[in-house]
């Protein structure tokens, strides 16, 4: 950051309020890098960032939608007129267009699709139904297409003409097509340049690789790897063309799955949170998980009402129950963390759970020994009585290699059952884990009660 | 995962065994897709994933290096002999290269380095001083340039030439150079089909964007969000052409860094770990992160200790300071993930802190009441005191407060103090709202002792 701090957001808060026009805040726009923008749009309330996609150019709101998280750029239309939404929408690049209005309700949506003009109303129909991590989910169509009998020479005047919108595309390929629509092969634009301009495209075109619109994003994954191109043709079971991947529309997919995976991981599920959304529905979603937490928790802790005697007789267990607690969650989230690392990378699969708990409960053994060692000298220092040391030490040690036992397996096993490993991981850990841990703690305690009185 | 599940690992380890030789081994290599060899390498022991590598040709192992992450790749080269790494290194991207060797011991390196022809070894030690996350630790040095004399048709004919190596190159752009390294502009290879091929390349050079090779990743992600295009030049101040960063290799570098975050937060630091790696070093790294944890965590319940007397009188106390702990530190979380996701859009900057406490204090109090009603309640109904109830609820309830605050504006300090929030924000957040929650808990109960016997 520069430390001559700018304020966007002021300028552009004073030109709504003094009603500018579409023109004055365009170029305000257009002076600010992308993450400036987006700050700035940060910053502005609720109605003023409703005001200011109103009062731009419809082809200027679409490039702020852009650069908008799709959550929120949904946010934002879902409470203009269908007519001026559907006016941004139109304007927006195909894939986009399609990831906004999944977020909106289907009512909604519908209403501003048909206000979309009839060829580009169709199209988002068709789009919408795909799941959004396939490919036919991050296709977008907006692609070159020529029938065989084309010339090269008659596809370069194309191409470089000024009536067709060439500002969506990112011309690597130009694909050949019979009847409109059915895939017959690819050319690459350089290899346009080595051609005779007289001759037939039909003569120089290359078979393509495809895939399907059900294609996940893990098999799209793979088959970028695979292949170094740059895009790649979505043909139905009739290999008529739909769209086109990008390499970059992938990678920005897989990107996105990360960042939702961290926050699923720390339990902001049901979406993306921003905190320019309204506080009921940011509240409304943290609790819906912590709810589920809270009852998880109070089940684990009922295994301390179990043993109120003991805790009664050496009140210094009620020290150790939280970090006993604590400790195994660290311990156990490491390894989840590990897992879901190598089942992304593709190092681990479901069925390797077996493998797994074998390394990690050697790395359980060893850190179960370490912590237990020093949490154990720590009471023993604290009380003065080795045999609450070796309690203490000893539940440590066991319950660390139960928690990264589960916290290493418990991915693989979500995963194998089709669950969200990201979702559901942690909580599943921190309860077994916690019941668990205060079993060993209480129970070795109560077996040995006389020496720690 | 296909139902019959295949063994590839096993087909290697017999072929590996037999003694089989670079040609078969090749063979069965390249019948496996990107995800299948890298886990079946994973499933290879350490040391027939290094016989793998050695048994196979240099070029083969050089691809298949280029699969494995950097730090497992610089695990198994590190055995080989310096001779024998060097020839695998050899056949890396240059990109690749650095990414591996800088993963190495710096003597291990240099001993490599030492092998490499002059001309590689000078690029890597230029290479390898820039830092992994800047436009220079990401450029890849393979491209093409030509002097402003030459015509289309010699820049044609050279692009075609089979003397070239454009396996590494993904030709989008052609650099015009004067006295061999003096960047003067781009051609978009498009433009090369529309263009007179006795024209002088000079006559068509459009001037290039550009960026410094100190150009740190979100400066880079800011650029190529703000212009569409494949790749950009890196110059040097004298604006000579050191090489050029591709938008693919800035999205997988973000992509990695996220990933990295995630490892971060969930307590794997000092770099990626996979469990093909060494035991201890994945254990003493793990221990690193745990050690201080279980201090800090020491020291929270060191709070618990000083009511030792409230907690004898009212023993039920007990069972709820694991929940209250667990439970802030989940609210915590919740708020910590937030920020981490704005911080990396850009929607919240580190001078941001009083405006996302404020919209974070909101959430806090709402989800603070419904969670300390839902406890208080259970409370009450478990012992049929209505005022452990409201001790236990309102302690959770103001802790949640305390949590969420905290969670929230944490990793924006961190980050305003050019600390990893990614690191400490856990730590740190989980002492705090442990210490509080226990205090508030204890001496809430310590108030009103005589209500609770």
């Amino acid at each position: 950051m520069d430390s001559t701090i700018r304020y966007p957001e002021k300028k552009i808060r004073e030109m709504l309020a003094s009603g500018l026009g579409a023109e004055e805040l365009g170029r305000e726009i257009d002076g600010l890098d992308s993450a400036d923008l987006l700050h700035a749009v940060y910053m502005l309330s609720p109605d003023d960032q409703r005001a200011l996609l109103s009062a731009l150019t419809p082809p200027r709101a679409a490039s702020l939608v852009e650069e908008l998280p799709d959550a929120h750029a949904a946010d934002l239309i879902e409470d203009m007129s269908a007519h001026d939404a559907a006016g941004i929408v139109e304007e927006l690049s195909s894939d986009h267009r399609v990831d906004v209005l999944s977020e909106l309700d289907k009512t909604e949506a519908d209403a501003i699709i048909a206000e979309l003009d009839d060829e580009d109303a169709d199209e988002v129909r068709e789009l919408i139904d795909y799941a959004p991590d396939s490919a036919g989910g991050l296709m977008m169509t907006e692609y070159a297409s020529y029938p065989m009998t084309a010339t090269v020479r008659e596809v370069v005047d194309d191409l470089t003409s000024e009536t067709v919108d060439y500002h969506l595309l990112t011309v690597h390929y130009v694909y050949v097509v019979v009847k409109a629509k059915k895939l017959k092969g690819v050319i690459r634009i350089r290899d346009l340049v080595f051609s005779d301009p007289k001759q037939k495209i039909g003569e120089i075109v290359s078979p393509a690789l495809v895939v399907s619109p059900e294609t996940p994003l893990e098999a799209l994954e793979a088959f970028f790897d695979e292949h170094d191109i740059a895009a790649v043709p979505v043909v139905d079971a009739r290999q008529m063309l739909l769209g086109i991947v990008r390499r970059r529309s992938l990678l920005e997919a897989l990107a996105e799955r990360s960042e939702a995976d961290s926050l699923k991981v720390a339990g902001i599920i049901g979406g993306d949170e921003l905190r320019s959304m309204p506080v009921w529905l940011r509240s409304r979603r943290r609790l819906a998980w912590l709810s589920i937490n809270i009852l998880l928790n109070i089940i684990a802790a009922s295994v301390i009402a179990a043993y109120e005697d003991t805790l009664t007789a050496v009140i210094a267990l009620a020290v150790f129950l939280p970090i006993v607690s604590d400790m195994s969650g660290c311990s156990g989230n490491q390894a989840v963390a590990v897992s879901m690392r190598e089942l992304t990378l593709g190092a681990a699969v479901p069925s390797d759970v077996l493998r797994v708990w074998r390394k990690e409960a050697v790395v359980g053994i060893i850190n179960g020994m370490a912590l237990g060692l020093l949490l154990g000298m720590a009471a023993w220092a604290w009380k003065g009585n080795p045999v609450l040391g070796l309690v203490v030490g000893g539940a440590l040690a066991l319950n660390t290699i139960v928690a990264v036992s589960i916290g290493g397996t418990v991915p693989l096993i979500l995963r194998r059952l089709k669950l969200d490993p990201a979702v559901a991981s942690g909580p599943l850990l921190t309860t077994v884990t916690d019941m668990c841990g205060f079993f060993l703690l209480l129970s070795l305690a109560s077996q040995v009660l006389p020496a720690l009185i």
